[in-house]
């Protein structure tokens, strides 16, 4: 297995994700809360690009069961019904709706990943279940989505912990490019709890905007066998352990 | 001072350098090999973009006293008069020469920095005097040229020694960006000598070609007080200590 980090959005699409299975990670938040969703029995995620994107997505999909749910600068977006905190993804919010999601840099991510064979969405909250799933790969490559197009920690330090696993689970040799062997390290570097987390770039904005409560959310480390995999644009609940 | 590292051109561009003082690093090699070409008497360096650029750059300065520096997958570009090997740019074949260099990574990195307030070119080589010349600046980007718009190890490391000679030079509070963060880290993880490089893809793909000798010039650490900056796409030796 060569397993490679792409630690933006733009490295990825240089990546060239032709027949890899994409890890798409977004820590603070998109992918632990869409992780969340699912988990409280959410139906379907569907990442939209934009507003725009999102309100077509609606009007295609239908109003009834489906859900807006996004941020701009952490916030909630007018007019949505949920934000991007995982607490708010509750089983009686969102049990069998379908949920668009519309998010700075994490539908950005899994929408760039679109072209890789398998796209499987990661966190710290199933670090070790998508390491499993994703363990027969020839080829892994994590993509994080950064802030902006630039680096962050957060979801560096998350690559990383998908590294040692998949180094772990993986049956034959294991090959790391660059960027792998940094984010490994990075690991090695820093406990993932949400000390941490609140002193990252990303952490420090949403504590900005009064948030700073889900990072301890966004923190918490296998605590779900659950592994979003995205088909045709639409996230569901994939295949569990062994699967 | 705040202190962010760009891992690659495109988070360079994204970083908006206007106002910064930018360091732009490419360990192998062809930052290293410009600061021994200007440390070996070299008149000055004008990175180019492409082929067709270095041409015509040589048609517009004229024959006299120009070479043309280069390399594709490592080797000498056909026609050049040199390759891209710090080894090459001895006393007697560059000594007031203007150089024209066309590299993959390297000189794209230089040209994408142009809107910084400052650039200066930076290596292993001259790691504590590019730090204190500027130690002064309110805001540093290092921008790692990293493997064709990917992360590079190399870089990485070298970006992080400038991190850790930063925060020692300059006068008061040091903010560090999580890239600033993250190279820091790297570089207290690896000690920057050739056995280091030949393990980084950069340093597997020179040794692929038969030039892994370089590594060991590369990997020399402040050998040099020369820092090139750059003034309207021109490198010349720039100030020294204390300037």
């Amino acid at each position: 297995m060569r397993i490679e980090v792409a630690f933006t959005v733009e490295e990825a699409v240089r990546a060239d994700l032709q027949g890899a299975t994409a890890l798409v990670v977004d820590v603070v938040r998109a992918t632990t809360t869409l992780i969340a969703a699912l988990h409280a029995g959410a139906a379907a995620i569907c990442p939209a690009a934009s507003n725009e994107d999102a309100i077509k997505l609606l009007q295609s999909l239908g109003r009834d069961d489906t859900l807006l749910a996004g941020e701009r600068r952490g916030l909630r977006i007018e007019g949505y019904h949920l934000g991007n905190s995982p607490s708010e993804f509750t089983r009686e919010r969102v049990a069998g709706k379908r949920i668009i999601m519309n998010t700075t840099n994490g539908t950005r991510a899994l929408l760039a990943a679109e072209s890789a064979e398998r796209v499987l969405a990661a966190a710290f909250v199933n670090l070790s279940a998508t390491a499993r799933v994703a363990s027969g790969a020839s080829r892994v490559v994590v993509v994080c989505a950064g802030r902006s197009d630039r680096f962050a920690l957060d979801d560096a330090v998350c690559a990383g912990g998908l590294v040692g696993r998949l180094r772990e689970f993986a049956g034959g040799a294991v090959e790391l490019a660059d960027g792998a062997r940094a984010a490994l390290e990075l690991a090695l570097t820093h406990t993932p709890n949400s000390d941490f987390l609140a002193t990252t770039e990303s952490g420090r904005e949403l504590a900005g905007v009064g948030l700073a409560g889900d990072l301890a959310l966004c923190a918490m480390t296998d605590v779900t066998e659950l592994v979003p995999e995205m088909r045709d644009r639409v996230l569901r609940s994939g295949p569990r352990r062994g699967a």
